[in-house]
Formats: C-alpha cells, sequence, structure tokens
C-alpha cells in the first residue's frame, strides 16, 4: 500500500475502498504506518468525514486489530455504552438489572477521565473487587452469575488505543465518524448480541447538542447494524449531574439504592429506560413493570452482591466504599427554584478534590465527592445547602469551590429538565 | 505551548497568532514538534488554508530557522526562482547576463527531482564545477564574478527541510500557502534584496492551472513585499518544453548558444523578460534593447565563461557537456503542424533515460536527454523527425519510447502557444 495516495484519496474528499481503509488500520496496529501518516489521515477525516460505509469498515477494522470475545454459547448477551458523564452511575444498577431478568452481562468497561467518572472506578470503592478479570474466569463468571464487568485489555482494539492517543495530541479527537467507530470497535470485539447506546447530550456530555448526539447515535448504530448487531441508541441529558451524587463511592451508595427499589427518580428512570430496550432487542420481556419489579423485589440487588462476590469485592468491610471525612457546604445565594446545575463544573469539582483523573494513571481519591441536595426544578430558601462537597482535609476545596462559582443558578420559577430525549 | 490547542485551531479553520506559529516553526526546527503533530497540522493547513498574513509569518520563520546569508554591501542583489519545469535553462543564461548589467547574482539553487531537472545538475555537466561553496567563497565570489551558483546547505530554513520530506510522504504537498513559503523561505535566507519569480503554468508544472499559478504568485509576492524584498512574478507557459533541448548537458549547451545571441526563442524571450523586470526592480536599467545587446555582444557569455572559471569548471576540456553516444528518432506519424507536445512526458522520458531522479539522492547521467527539432506552431511532414532521443546502449530507451506515445499532436492547424502568459 502505497500511505501518501491513500492519504491523496482523503484529502481530495474521496472516499476510501474497504480494502485499503482495512490495510491502513492493520498498518497502525502493527507499526508499519508512522505516526505522522495515522496523524495526517485523522485531521484529513475531521475535515472530510467519512461515509457511513467507511465509518462501519473502519470501525470493523480497529475491532479486527486485536483479540475479539466469542460469548458464544450465553444466553441473551447484551452490552450498554455511555459517552460519557457525571455522576452516571448507570451500569452498576443495570448489569445486574439485566442478568436479574434472563440477560447475560459480560461487559469491557473503562475508567474515568478529565471531568468524566468511570465504571472500573467505582466498583474499585468495594474492597478486594478485582477490576481485571483474565479471559476464562471472564467467560466462567459470565455463564454462572450472568454479569461480570472488566477492564479493558490491551489486546483488544489495539489499532483504536493508537489511534487514540494521536487523536487526543493532534485536537483531531471530535469528529463523530472517529468517535463512533472508535466506541463501537470495543463493543464490536466484546461479543455481545444486543448493544444499547446512552448518548448523553448538555453540558456535561461530549456532544453538546442534541443534533449532534442524535449523528452520532445514528452512525454507532449503522456500525453496529452492519456488523450484525441489533442495536438501540437512546439519548438522554446531561445539563445537571445523573443523580444525587458525583464521586466513586457516592455513587456505588447510590446505585446500591436504585437497586433496592430507592435512589434518585432520574436514575431510575434511565436505567429502566435502557433496560427496557435491550431486554426487546434481546426477545426478552421488557415492558416497564417487569423492570422496575426486579429493583423493588431484591431480585436486582441480590445479582449485584453476587456479581460483585463473584469478583472478590466485599461490601461488608468496614472499609467498603468509605467516603472523605470532611463535608463542606455549597448554599443558595438566593430563595426560588433551581434553573441550572452545571454537569461540567460539578464534574470538574470533584476532579478537584481528588476523585477524578486529569492524565490517564493518575491515582485517584475514590472517597471524595460531591451530594447535591436538590436537582433542577425544585425549591430552594437562600442560605439552603445546595451540595455537599465531601473532602479530605481541605484537599482540592477552594479550587472545588472556585469551579463551583456560577455552577447553580435560582431563578424565580424553571421546569424540571426532561431526562431521556429522545432515540436515534 | 500546547500543541493540541494550537492545531485546534486550525481544525476549526482559525488563524494563528503570529507567536504561536513562530514557537510551532521553531519547535519543528529543534525536533521538539514530533512528526506527527507538524504533520496534522500540514494536513489542516491543506484544508482550512492560511491568511496571507500567517502565511508571511509562516515563510519568515522557516527562513529564520536556519543561517540567513547577508549579501550586505554587494550591489544590486537579485534573485530568480522557477517553480519548475521542463527544459528550464533559464538561470544559465539569465545569472550571467544580469551580472554583465550591473547586478550581483549569488544564488542558492536546487538539484531535479520527478519530471524536471535543476540547475545544480545541468552545471555538473561541466567537469571540475564546484556544485557547492562554502560562504567566504560564495561571498569572494559575488564580490569579483558578479554571480555565484551553490547548492543549498543544510543549515539553510532547515524547518522547511523537515516539514517538505513530512509534505513528501503525507500528500500535504499541493497547497498554495505551503508551497509559497516553502520557495520564499528560501529566498528570504538568500538575501537577495530583488526577486523574480517565474511561475510555470501547464503541462509540464506542478500548477497546471493559470488562476492557481497566479494566486501562487500573489502570495510569494505578498510574503516577499512584507520582508521587505522587491518582488516581480511572471507567469510563463510550461505546456510544451522550453527551448529545444532537454537534459542536463544538452541543456548548458543550448544555454551557452543563448548567451552568444542564438538559441531558441522562446528561451531567449523569457530571459530578456526576466531580466527585463529584475533591472528594472534593482534601478539599473532594463531596457529589453540593452538586456538583447548584452547576449549579442558576447559580454554575457564572457560572464558565464568567468563564472564557471571560478566554480572550478572546465569547458575546454574534451569531456566538457558530453553527450549520450547513441541517438532515436520519435517521428511525425502524420504531416501537418505540430500542436501539442507534452512537457510533462518529455521530462519523463529523461528520467527513463537515466537523466532526472525518481528519489533525492539517485544518481543521474548527464549526457542523456531529448533534442526538439520542431515547437508548437512548426510544420511537419510524416515520417520527419520531431525529437531525438540520446541515450546510452538503449538504456531506458523503450520506456522513454513509451511515456512518449501520445505526446506528440499534429493536427490540420495550430498557433504558436504564447510563452509569457502574465504576471501576478
Amino acid at each position: 500500500m502505497h500511505l501518501p495516495e491513500f492519504l491523496q484519496v482523503k484529502r481530495d474528499r474521496g472516499a476510501h475502498d474497504p480494502g485499503s481503509l482495512r490495510a491502513f488500520v492493520a498498518g497502525v496496529a502493527d507499526g508499519s504506518v508512522p505516526d505522522y501518516q495515522a496523524a495526517a489521515w485523522l485531521m484529513a477525516v475531521c475535515f472530510a468525514g467519512m461515509t457511513d460505509e467507511e465509518t462501519a469498515v473502519y470501525a470493523d477494522a480497529l475491532a479486527a486489530s486485536g483479540d475479539r470475545l466469542d460469548l458464544g454459547d450465553l444466553p441473551h448477551t447484551v452490552d450498554k455504552h455511555s459517552t460519557g458523564g457525571v455522576g452516571d452511575k448507570t451500569t452498576l444498577v443495570l448489569a445486574p438489572l439485566l442478568a436479574a431478568l434472563g440477560a447475560t452481562v459480560a461487559k469491557v468497561s473503562g475508567r474515568g477521565l478529565g471531568h468524566t467518572g468511570g465504571t472500573i472506578d467505582k466498583l474499585e470503592a468495594i474492597p478486594g473487587y478485582r477490576a481485571t478479570v483474565d479471559r476464562e474466569a471472564f467467560l466462567r463468571q459470565a455463564h454462572e452469575v450472568g454479569v461480570v464487568v472488566s477492564g479493558q485489555s490491551q489486546r483488544m482494539a489495539p489499532a483504536d488505543g493508537v489511534l487514540y492517543a494521536l487523536r487526543d495530541a493532534t485536537a483531531t479527537v471530535a469528529s463523530l465518524p472517529l468517535i463512533a467507530a472508535s466506541v463501537m470497535s470495543k463493543k464490536l470485539a466484546g461479543g455481545a448480541r444486543a448493544i444499547q447506546l446512552d448518548v448523553k447530550v448538555g453540558r456535561g456530555a461530549f456532544m453538546t447538542d442534541l443534533a449532534q448526539g442524535r449523528e452520532l447515535g445514528r452512525l454507532m448504530r449503522v456500525i453496529g447494524e452492519r456488523a450484525g448487531r441489533s442495536v438501540g441508541v437512546t439519548l438522554s441529558s446531561m445539563e445537571q449531574p445523573l443523580g444525587r451524587t458525583v464521586g466513586n463511592a457516592l455513587e456505588v451508595r447510590e446505585a446500591i439504592d436504585a437497586l433496592r427499589g430507592g435512589g434518585p427518580d432520574d436514575l431510575r428512570e434511565l436505567v429502566i429506560a435502557l433496560a427496557s430496550d435491550l431486554l426487546h432487542a434481546s426477545g426478552l420481556d421488557g415492558t416497564p413493570e417487569r423492570v422496575a419489579a426486579a429493583l423493588d423485589d431484591g431480585s436486582a440487588y441480590e445479582r449485584f452482591v453476587r456479581w460483585v462476590a463473584a469478583q472478590g469485592g466485599d461490601l461488608d468491610r468496614s472499609d467498603a466504599l468509605a467516603l472523605a471525612p470532611d463535608a463542606s457546604d455549597l448554599t443558595a445565594e438566593r430563595s426560588g427554584v433551581v434553573a441550572e446545575l452545571d454537569a461540567l463544573a460539578f464534574g470538574r469539582a470533584v476532579r478537584q478534590l481528588g476523585g477524578g483523573r486529569a492524565a490517564k494513571g493518575d491515582r485517584i481519591d475514590l472517597g471524595v465527592g460531591i451530594r447535591l441536595h436538590a436537582k433542577i426544578g425544585d425549591r430552594m430558601s437562600a442560605g439552603d445547602p445546595v451540595a455537599t462537597l465531601l473532602h479530605r482535609g481541605g484537599h482540592g476545596l477552594g479550587a472545588a469551590h472556585a469551579v463551583l462559582s456560577g455552577a447553580v443558578r435560582i431563578a424565580d420559577a424553571a421546569e424540571p429538565a426532561p431526562l431521556v430525549l429522545g432515540r436515534a
């Protein structure tokens, strides 16, 4: 393959033939395509885009660059991906709930970066929990418990790993076909037959615009469907944090509340919507009533306990889900109705407290976080606490309060914001 | 400097501030900007372009990345650049002609690549000629002879060298601001106060379109003028080869003919046009009559001989300008008037014979080439030789004839093509 000619096709806004696109991705994976040529291609795609056909081939080639999980004879395999948000503990509730209702959730998940959290980090707030499980144990647990969640291995979609690092360094992250293919390459390699995508839209999400979110969802659906998967896309709001907690241990506690039939309304609403779609897509009974019952009758929580135990986690230890010892309130500056709770600012504030990463590999404090005492549409009096910051000896507290300055707006009147914005 | 932010500016079609553009180029020169970030930037410029202001700053930063020649007190320093053509031996005639008329030509020149020739290669057909001269000898010869032509040192615009190699590997050569800045960076570093640019347009040139050529010329003029130079731009046709020879030794012979008042009409016309403009720009008498007289009275040739001798060349040696020993004619397929002589094909044919490079550093045969017996507008009879290929024992002869198949078109009638197409 003559790489300058390949690059020229995209520079001239043309479409690659499938063979050369696959050869390019294979070359990225085996190191025969130098970084500078891959970087030039990524920038060309930012300007010229890719057709649906190219995007699907590219995603499949990324998946083919490494190991693929064979979930073979596991019943009703399902997977779910969120494009990243603040306070998003959905997977922690959804995975055992789906398993309790007959699906198999054998899932590879990630860590948090920037202002967004990651499921693997949250689970590590449970002492003993093994974040990464080898393939044999992964498949055994999927069979026996119906749910297993493991960190990503280096051998899954390695070309995506190389290209993602280049995108980060060359300002080429924000391209819808590149984003869609990167996400879906890991879902395709993950092997589940039904995939639910939760595209977050709003100020705390990567997509701030609904039309863009819808297009991203459509692209991911096209990729999945061309690879023979059943794909559902939910667009959900990330204007304010999901639920009433942001921070790792805090979010696991809130997820447990939801698994026991409690927890905040918006979290429960989103979990039921996603579960319902996924169960339907897998040929199982997904009526909202049946899903809600599994939360209310303890069966989802029972499955959560079995899952955590299977991966070594001990919820009964005294240090399980330990919270940071110090608290500092953020109070309402006036009386009225909460009109804005800037999700991005709350995500950044938790990072300032030590609960999030500025760069990959940073150590984080799982006990810090923020409890919200109100959500958009709730009435407050001046001086009431809007949120409580859990911190460790004041570490990052000033910076967190600074980030939150202006994040809460109280008006004379405001409507609760809708959570589920649509499907794509 | 945060490079992803710098790249994001151009990805979003913005303009760089001068400081960050200079820092980027300095980083390319000192190696602190990795290849992949430079490559992504080059691709972004291919799509988003640069403003005149950015292009001028970028060219000046490229020039500032290495040594600049200080031509200080030399009188009427002039330089000329051609964007590359087939049979273009203009510099060989123009440089001594200008020196004979009172200007100083202290010039850095290049080697040929692809289908185009290079002045330095041509001069090496003269035995003993030293292609590269050190700085002290360069300035001394400029003072004493008024003309010196040397190959480019690695220390001149080194950032351009790095970026040019990346452009070649990433299909990002064809961007007008990148081309203009690359050419002009070396002219700015070269130090001449008046610069004449000969932008070739046509099938044997990099610019095949007149409007594009005009825009390239305009950009180069803007760069030069912002750096305080006097800049003239001539647009000249490269539909057919210039003059009647293509190939290194052959072209020097033809240049000598022109320096003695003979040679082909088109070469003489172009040389007089360029010289006239440059002399005017330098405040010297540039009337075409005065310029023509210097060709006809032997003073230009006398200066050529002094120049070549000063760089060690011996025109009297028996192997001076030696030609390849074997000849093969290309004959007219029908009677009529020559309507096309595809310059690109003739350039490629000479490369096939061994007279041009496929890649930098390739050795070339200076004695091979092509003599044209007709030009566009000339009448031929079927079977007449249109051209003679000088080859060495048949090396590349079949390939050269194959490349020339279809390169000559004879019609019932055709007008001679205009040579000078305009000024930009």
